[in-house]
C-alpha cells in the first residue's frame, strides 16, 4: 500500500486545523459595551501568542510529517491507525489553544490547568511521532536503512523533544506563562535548528527523514 | 474513469468533518459566572467521550473508503453518488455528536434522542459504505474478483456493523450512555481486528478490500 | 498548464463549503429556557431541508466539474480566474443555506428575500459553470471536440438549469417554501438524470463532458 | 524533494481560509429584536465588500503559488518554512476580514486599526512570497533560469504591490473604507493584468513564473 492517500487526508488534516486557530482570534464588538479596538487587540494577547505558537508547531509538524513519509517505501494498516492517533492529537491543538488563550491571564488554578492540557497535546502527538517512526523501522518500511549513528541521532531529538515537553507540563504548575514562553522557544528552536547551512557532507543530506521537530 | 478526484475529494471532506469535531470541546469563560475551568472540563465528559468516539469512527470508515477504492479499476456516474450519499453521514457525524455531547447528562426523551439520532447517522454511514461495496462488486470494478469465501466474510462483517447499530438505536430508549459506550466499543474493536497480526497465507492479504470498519 | 492543481483546490473548497453546511443544523439548550429536543429538531425543518438540498446541489455541480476538467486538455490562467467565479458562489452556499434555513418561516419580505439569494446564489454558480464550458470550447481546451449535436444538448441543458433557477428567484416572491422545493426538485432531477442506465452506443458515454448539472 | 505535497498542504490552507471568509456573512434573527432581513443585509454592506475583496485577494495569491511552484524544479527545507510563513498571513486573512467588516462604520480610531491590520496582513503576504520567489531564484530552484528583463520586471511587479499595500495601512489612517477600496482596485487590477490576451512572442509566454499578483 503506497502512502499518497494516507498524506492528501493528513496534510487535510493539518491544513483545516491550522486554519481553525485563527477563528479564536475574533474580538466582539462595536458597540456600547466593548472598549476601543486597540485595548481589546492589547487585551487579548494570549490569543495571538498562543495562535504563533501553535501554528509553528503544526507547520513542524507537518514538515517532518512530510519528511518521514517520503522515506517510507509502503504503509500498512497498523500505520494508517498510528497516523490516526497523532492526526488525534494535531486536532486537539485548536482546542487546547483556544482553552491556553482564554485562561492564561485568569491565573491561579485555571490559567496551570489550560497551559498544562497545551504541552500535553503536544506530548501526545511528539510520542505518536515518535510512535510513527519507530513502527516504521522495525518493520522495515524506510527505503533506505538508519546507520546505527542516525539512529542515536533520532533517539536523542525524539528525547530531547519529549524531555522539553514532560517539563513544560510541569513548569505549568509553576509558572502558566513561562509553560507557554517554554513552547514557543522550542519552535523556534527546531525552525532554525531544521533550515540551517548545513556542510555538503552531512550524513543529514543523504536523503533519511530528520524528524528533529516537535515530535 | 479514474477514481484519484473522488479520493481526494472524499479525503477532503473526511478531513473537515474529523477537524471540525473538536470545535465542539469549547468551554466558557472565565468570568464571575464560569466554575473553574476543572469543573468545567469535569461537567464536559461527554464531548469529550462523544469527540473520541466519533474520531475513532470517521478514522476506521476512511481507512475502509482507502482500502475498497484501492481495489476499484474504474468508477461510474452512480459511484459517485452513493460515494456523496455516504459522505452525507460522514458530514452529519459533527452535528450529531454536539448534540449528543450536550443532551446526554439531560437525561430522559432528550438525551435517548439524542444517542438514537448518533447511532443513526452511524447506521446511515453504514448502509452507504454496503452500497458503495454491492455496486462496485455486481458492475465489475473490483481489479481482482472475490473468492466465495471472501463474499461470505464481507456479508457477515457487514451484517454484523449493521445489527449493532440497530440495536445500538433501541439501547438509546433504555439508556443513553450505554448506547454511547456501545459505539465506542465497536470503534475499539475494529481498531484491533483490522490492525492485528495475521499469518501470511490468510485470504485477506491478498490485496482485496477488507471493509471491515463501522461501515 | 495541467488542471491537477485547478482541481485540487477546488475539491478542497468544495469538501470544506459541503461539510461548513451542517454547522447550520446545530441546535440549542439543553436548559431551563430550551424547549425538548424533539420540539427544536421539528422546528427546525428548514434547516434540515435546506442542508440535503445545498449537500446535493454542491454534490452534483461537483460531479459535472469533476466531468469537465477530465475532459480539458489544459487549462489557461482566464480558466482559472472563471474557476475562481465558480468557487465563489460554491463558498457562499452554506451562508445562503444559513439564511434561508433561519428566515423560511418567518414568511413575508424576509422568507421571499431569503429565498431569492438562495436560488440567486445557485444561477450565479450555473452561470459561472456555463462560462467555464463556453470558455474552454472556445479556446480549444477540449480533448476531444464536441459534435454539433452535443453541443446543442449541451446549450439545452445549461438553458433549463438557467432558466429554473430564474424561475425560482420569481417564485420566492409568491411562495418562499415553493422555491425551495423547487430547489430541491431540480436537485432530484438531475441525480436521475445522470445515474440512469443508458444503453451503450448512447453518444453521452464518449468521454465527453456531459454538464447536465445544476451548472 | 519535489513540490507535490507542499502543493497538496498549501491548496488545503488556501481552500479552507477562502470558505471560512464566508462565515462573517451570516446574518442574526429573524425576532422581534431584529430588524427586516433587507435592512441588515444593507446594513451589512462592510462585510460583503471585505468577503470579496478577501476572496478575490486570496484566489490571486493562490494562482501566483500554483504558477510559482510550477516552475520549481525542486523545494528544500528552508523554502519550506518560507511557504509556511506565507500561509500564516492567509490564515490570518479570515481574521483581518472578519474585524474590518465589523469596525469600518464604527469609524473613528477603530474603523483606522481595523483597515491598516487588513492592508497589513496582505503586506505580510505579499512580502513572503516576494521571499519565495528570491530564495527560489538564488537557490536555483527555478527549471529555466529567468532573463535579465524577466528579473526587472519582477522586481518591479514585488515593488508597486508592497508600495500600494504600505500606502493602503497610512491611507487607513486619513480614511478607512478608501483604504478598503485601494486594495479592491489592486485585486479588480490585477485579476485583469493576468488575464489580459498577449501577443504570442511575449516573453512572458515562455513558461515562467508571472508572480504579478498581490504578492
Amino acid at each position: 500500500m503506497d502512502s499518497g492517500r494516507l498524506e492528501a487526508f493528513s496534510d487535510g488534516v493539518f491544513a483545516v486545523a491550522i486554519t481553525l486557530l485563527a477563528l479564536n482570534l475574533a474580538v466582539s464588538g462595536p458597540g456600547l459595551h466593548h472598549p476601543a479596538l486597540a485595548a481589546q487587540l492589547a487585551d487579548h494577547w494570549p490569543a495571538f501568542v498562543a495562535y504563533a505558537i501553535s501554528f509553528a508547531t503544526i507547520g513542524i509538524i507537518w514538515v517532518n510529517h512530510h519528511t518521514l513519509f517520503r522515506s517510507f517505501a509502503r504503509v500498512d494498516r497498523t500505520l494508517l491507525f498510528v497516523n490516526l492517533l497523532l492526526l488525534f492529537f494535531v486536532v486537539s491543538i485548536p482546542f487546547a489553544t483556544a482553552t491556553i488563550a482564554a485562561y492564561l491571564r485568569a491565573g491561579g488554578a485555571d490559567a496551570s490547568l489550560s497551559a498544562a492540557m497545551y504541552q500535553g497535546v503536544f506530548e501526545g502527538m511528539s510520542i505518536s511521532f515518535a510512535l510513527l517512526f519507530w513502527r516504521g523501522i522495525r518493520h522495515g518500511h524506510l527505503q533506505v536503512a538508519l546507520t546505527p549513528r542516525q539512529g542515536r541521532q533520532a533517539i536523542i531529538r525524539f528525547g530531547i523533544g519529549n524531555l522539553v515537553y514532560i517539563a513544560g507540563i510541569g513548569l505549568a504548575f509553576v509558572s502558566a506563562p513561562a509553560s507557554l514562553a517554554l513552547s514557543g522557544l522550542v519552535a523556534v528552536y527546531y525552525i532554525f535548528e531544521q533550515t540551517q547551512v548545513r556542510a555538503p557532507a552531512s550524513p543529514d543530506q543523504s536523503g533519511q527523514p530528520r524528524p528533529s521537530g516537535p515530535a
